[in-house]
Formats: structure tokens, C-alpha cells, sequence
């Protein structure tokens, strides 16, 4: 077997660290993994079973690799990891989208994964720069929630909406012209909820694009974490 | 002046590490504030110079001391940071109160507090065992929040709830009896939202305390991130 490199961007494959991002994976994409890493520590643990059970299922080889699954995770305790073949996915031109403008922090992006998943967004666009979705950390940040979405990376906005020109826009917006709770309502679908970085917010132009949206707060805070306000615009728009 | 320690429970003052934490405990709590620490890196900063002028107006003594942020920001880069004496909070019994009970961890309760503040909430109670609030890690993850909120700990929601025995109760359950939606806009002031920790929830017992609420998700995913569900309790019971 080829030996595993430190997980790199411009390596075909990553790593899926942890028992519930490894489950995850190999519910909903079991084509795409090529090998399954024990830490021998974990060997009792009955999630590991289940997951070398589910692993020798699919033919998928297994191996003590404890020194690989440390280096790759840190300082989190983790007793299995998957290696996989990272893959495209398309968004389907039908369904309510979330776009995430350059939103480089790993973190931010994996938690706002997995709140979309959670209000059912299946379909998720990230504008360069922006964070790499098969980065180990991003994906556990998402719970595995990665592997049940189709995300797709565009080098810019207006790619995107070349690609998907009939959705309705509602970008997110400190300044933003109506609140979320007057325009979620009435949201036409397909429509396509947009955020820009924590640290910027998007660009004033996208004041003109589609409908704008504020989500009232305090003045007592410069603004919600990146995470919160995708979690409660997805909230918004799913359960009104 | 007494040497400064690297921080821990038992000190009677602790850190508030970088520009927006230092303005922020500046403004609403000067009274608190012991000395202010610079790192000769950040004084062409304007931040810094704005928080050194106004500690000059306090008569708080400023010192070089880039190990000491150094030693306690760790990775994060930071310029100045305030030494400060903990202090004591009541939470007013006629507000609307968030009881987060047993979070230990310093992120999630720091995120839950900015969010909270965000959403109007003055007035939070943790139950032990908890996150320290007054830790330098806390405050940072909170942007300063923390220092805009009266917050109390208490041993057990027992102890909590026979000081505030008037509040309506609504605690957060993947299980609980109404959705969020259908509860909130009806719901009785004074309250308390009540949100248990991330990996158990709160207790069964809590089925019975008040009327119990649920976020309505996908079970695609397993539950929400912690702070993401209390922003969402806190945005729904404020916007509805």
C-alpha cells in the first residue's frame, strides 16, 4: 500500500477522523473509501466494531495506524479514521441552495454544514477563497454532516449564478433592507440564502442583488459568529 | 507590582486578551481594571492606542509584557491585553434569563453568550459543573460579551431555581413536547430558556419542568451544534 501522506490540498485523497464523520462516510459514500485506520487503543470500542464490521462489508482493507491518525488529528482523541478518494458533486438546480462567500476559517464552515443539513439544505456553494471542504478538520467541524451535501466550489459569485441563474437571491447583510423575519415567509423557491465572511460580510454590492436581509440583533454586539447566523437563516427560511 | 501568573481558577483576577475584549471590559466595567499589557509589536496599532488613551484617563498603569500575552493567548495573535479583578453578578429577577446548565466548554459557552447579548438576554445563569467564565479563552470566544451580562453560577438548577422561582421555564430537548415556533411567540415574560450540554442534553427529568421545547432539524444530522441551538432559542423568543 502506498504510504499516507499529511493531508494536503493537492493530495486526490483525505481523511474522515473519528467514529461519526467515519460512519457517516460510509453510509452515504462507501465507493469512495479505500481504507480503514485503527488506533489498536480503540480496538474495544463498539463503535469501531461496528465500523470494521461495516468496513469488511465493502472489502475495504484495515490497519493499525496509529502514528497516521495522531499526526492527522492532533491533540482530538480519535480511534479510526477513513482514508477516501475526494469527488465532485453538482448542485441540483431545483433546490434551495446556501452560498458561503469566501469564508476561509475551517471551522466556521464545517458548523455551518452541518446546521444546514440540519434544516435540510442538501446543496451548498462556496466562492473562492474559501476554506478546502475536504480538509480533515473541516469535516469534522461538520460532524460528517460534508458527506450528506453536494458542495461545489466556484471561483466567484457571478460563475455561480451564471451556472444557476433562475434562483432567488436573499443575501445576508448587516445592512440588509428587510428582516429575516418579513422575508422568510414568503421566500420563493428555489432561492439561495447568502453569506459573506465574518470578518467583512459581503460586498456592498450585493445590497442590489435580489432581496437583502438583516437579522435584527443588539447593538451591543458587532455581529453574530459566521456559524450562528448561517444556522438561524437556515432556521428561519425552513420553519416558518 | 505583583509578578502575573498564568491564569487559573483560583486567581482573583484574570485577562481580557486583545483589542475588542480590552474596549469592551473598558468601557462597561473600568472600575475592575488593574494594568494594562502591551506588546511593543502593536503600538503603532490604533486600536491599542485608543485603549492606551483611554487607560491613561483611568489611571491604569500600562506595561510592556509581550510574554505574558504570549503565554496566555497562546496561538492567537493579540496585541494588548487588561488585567482585571473578577467580580460578582446578580441577575435581575424581573429580566428574561438563559440558564446554560453543565457546558464545560469554553467555546460553546463563549459563542452562547455573545449570541445571547446579541438577542437582548442580560442575564444568564450556568449550573455547575461549567466552563470558568472569568477564563481568558471564555471572554475571548464571548468577543467581550461576557462583560455586558450579569452572570451567575450556581450548584444545581435546584439552587437557581429557588432564587428565581417566578420565571417561566422553558427547557431545549431533541425530545421536547412543543416546537420552537409554535411556543415562543406566546410565551410569558419573565422566562428562562434552559439548554443542557452538547453530548447528553438535559436530563429526562426536564420533560416535566415547564414547558419543553425542540428546534425542528433533519435527523440527518445528530443535534445541533451547542451555541448554534441557543442562538436559535435566543433569536426565536426575541424576533417572533
Amino acid at each position: 500500500m502506498p504510504k499516507l501522506m499529511p493531508y494536503s490540498k493537492k493530495l486526490d485523497y483525505s481523511y474522515a477522523l473519528g467514529l461519526f464523520p467515519s460512519l457517516t462516510l460510509a453510509e452515504v459514500k462507501p465507493d469512495v473509501i479505500s481504507r480503514l485506520l485503527l488506533d489498536p487503543e480503540g480496538l474495544d470500542n463498539k463503535g469501531v466494531e461496528k465500523l470494521r464490521e461495516i468496513c469488511r462489508g465493502l472489502g475495504v482493507r484495515e490497519e493499525l495506524a496509529e502514528r497516521v491518525i495522531k499526526r492527522e488529528s492532533g491533540k482530538d482523541n480519535c480511534y479510526a479514521a477513513l482514508v477516501f478518494r475526494k469527488y465532485e458533486s453538482e448542485l441540483l438546480s431545483e433546490c434551495d441552495h446556501a452560498v458561503l462567500a469566501q469564508i476561509s476559517d475551517l471551522g466556521n464552515v464545517g458548523t455551518a454544514l452541518r446546521s444546514l443539513l440540519g434544516f435540510g439544505f442538501r446543496d451548498v456553494a462556496l466562492i473562492r477563497p474559501c476554506a478546502d471542504v475536504f480538509e480533515p478538520h473541516t469535516i469534522r467541524a461538520s460532524m460528517g454532516a460534508m458527506f450528506k451535501l453536494r458542495v461545489t466550489v466556484y471561483d466567484s459569485f457571478e460563475e455561480y449564478r451564471t451556472r444557476y441563474p433562475k434562483h432567488e437571491l436573499y443575501p445576508f447583510m448587516l445592512k440588509g433592507a428587510k428582516r429575516l423575519n418579513d422575508v422568510a415567509p414568503n421566500a420563493k423557491h428555489p432561492y439561495s440564502l447568502i453569506f459573506g465572511n465574518e470578518q467583512t460580510g459581503l460586498p456592498d454590492s450585493f445590497a442590489h442583488v435580489g432581496q437583502s436581509v438583516f437579522i435584527p440583533q443588539t447593538s451591543d454586539i458587532d455581529s453574530l459568529n459566521l456559524g450562528v447566523a448561517v444556522a438561524i437563516g437556515a432556521y428561519a427560511f425552513r420553519n416558518c
